[in-house]
């Protein structure tokens, strides 16, 4: 088959693989579309220890079903293999099993990913794909689900009507353009703020999302001011822009992971009561919530997206690696 | 009066001082008792940029009202004093208003503390003495209710039955012991583990609490292992150790403020989706619960406690300051 493979850091290539085999309680899905993810430019840049080149990245998946119980069929993946069992597995926690993994990783244990014309995938992580969603569309799914999860952790903290927060989301990433579409269009959040340095990824933003699009040295960013900050970036500078501007007893959610340690003001974070929550993933649940909202067309047109050819993959991961391209998010279509 | 004055860096003089003045709304207080709190040596050593020589220190408090509505009256006083008008006290978070103060602050307000013979205290901050309650152990309440009010922060939380849950307290000072006691004996969870690098403190703990009290290099503080850790430390070595020790999923409840900044595993509270959460004092709510607690004599005997005269505050500061001190809390009598 034709893959995009990941040979080492900032290098792509097109080029032919072995077809994955089918094993029991397992199917061959013929991919028709796969997403970049924020953690696959992290890959490529050489600060994921999980995925180690050669591999084929990717994870946000639709296609057909190729080989499998439900030949033919059009899915959507949930790209989050966990073991079913363990105490996470079964309180609905999956996302926090021991031994998940991922596609599109290859450590601990290798999980080929979803640029590639096929990927075996377990029979329990198929979606079928929902009538009024497009396939080429359909990858949105799993970053979507990432948002869902982390907004409704945060709704699950905050002491007020969350239709009347003041929400900062950092980042007009994927992540940030679809929290700010959650907590606006889903959960009827009234003032939204994002913050990006990039400013056509801001004009891109505004077009969609009813918010302040602003820059990071904006006035409208105040200090103690907002009820929930999103830092969907994850660097030491955005965490502390987030740390800055929450206010006393406020919650602090924490998608992105840029730079993985640095400082931090836990003064602030102490005598001001503030609540800082990591958020990876999605459980199961989140993951059909997010297909409902998705077929229901809740986040309203999904035309920010930007198509590319796998073979072009390569000059896709450059022109988000140099800033040149606006879309919060390219699929790749094979 | 006479009072125990801090002049300066590890400098204390118990010398005379102007009485308070009884104001509209206010009592004056005869103190008969006032406990050394973490936040007073912070002062001490001049880490605290809200607490400024000279001042009088101690928020810890029981007394006698000597002129106020309630004159004769033996009481303890809630020294957090807030506005009880904004967003914050209007839904019982009194604790983060934004006009707070503390009795022993003059930053940016001055209220002097209870290390003297009379401290002035608004009306709304006095609670009568339970008769079960020594008058000289009474100033346990003040950090008892911090305890409490961190202990229910972590059980809001947890997602499992608090009963059954893996707790770790890093710190056998007062704060930790009181967070162990409310956690092993009103809370009834099976399984504390309490660190402390200090042996003389570690015994202290292990006579009134059923835990594992062990030395920080024990084998026993497992990786990914506690379902909460309370850091009622607060250095950056002990943040690392609670990130450490946490599990997937985990809580970790930022009591104690010794390094109010530093480095730390965003990486780990991301991926494995840590709640980290500051805690700053207590609701009025989480004050009236523990005198009740107190009162019903629920932690056991108070024996733990040690006492001095105030005349011999310097010393007792001293003392804590070079370990010598085995008690988890020394209250002055005046």
């Amino acid at each position: 088959m034709h893959a995009l493979v990941y040979t080492g850091i900032q290098e792509l290539v097109y080029r032919e693989e072995k077809n994955p085999k089918i094993i029991n309680g397992e199917s061959i899905v013929k991919v028709s579309a796969s997403g970049i993810c924020g953690s696959d430019m992290h890959a490529y840049h050489g600060n994921d220890n999980r995925r180690i080149p050669p591999l084929i990245l990717g994870h946000e998946i639709s296609g057909t079903i190729d080989k499998g119980k439900f030949a033919g069929k059009k899915v959507i993946l949930n790209p989050l293999i966990t073991c079913g069992k363990c105490d996470y597995c079964t309180i609905g926690k999956e996302h926090l099993c021991g031994k998940r993994i991922i596609l599109g990783m290859n450590k601990p244990i290798e999980r080929q990913g979803g640029f590639a014309e096929y990927v075996s995938i377990p029979d329990h992580n198929i979606y079928e794909l929902p009538k009024t969603l497009d396939i080429k569309e359909a990858p949105i799914a799993e970053p979507t689900a990432v948002a869902l999860h982390a907004v409704e952790l945060g709704e699950k903290e905050i002491f007020k009507d969350f239709k009347n927060i003041k929400a900062l989301i950092i980042g007009g990433g994927a992540i940030g353009l679809l929290s700010g579409l959650i907590l606006s269009k889903v959960k009827k959040c009234k003032e939204v703020t994002i913050v990006d340095p990039n400013e056509k990824r801001l004009g891109e933003c505004s077009k969609y999302l009813d918010a302040k699009a602003v820059m990071p040295d904006s006035k409208s960013i105040i200090n103690d001011h907002f009820d929930i900050v999103f830092d969907t970036v994850g660097l030491e500078i955005t965490r502390q822009q987030a740390i800055k501007a929450i206010k006393p007893g406020g919650i602090i959610i924490h998608i992105g992971l840029t730079q993985p340690s640095g400082s931090f003001d836990f003064r602030k974070a102490t005598l001001q009561e503030i609540t800082f929550i990591g958020t990876y993933c999605y459980t199961n649940k989140d993951f059909e919530k997010t297909l409902k909202i998705l077929s229901d067309k809740k986040l309203g047109e999904l035309n920010w997206i930007e198509y590319r050819e796998l073979k072009d993959g390569s000059s896709a991961f450059k022109q988000i690696h140099n800033g040149s391209c606006a879309a919060p998010k390219i699929i790749l279509l094979i």
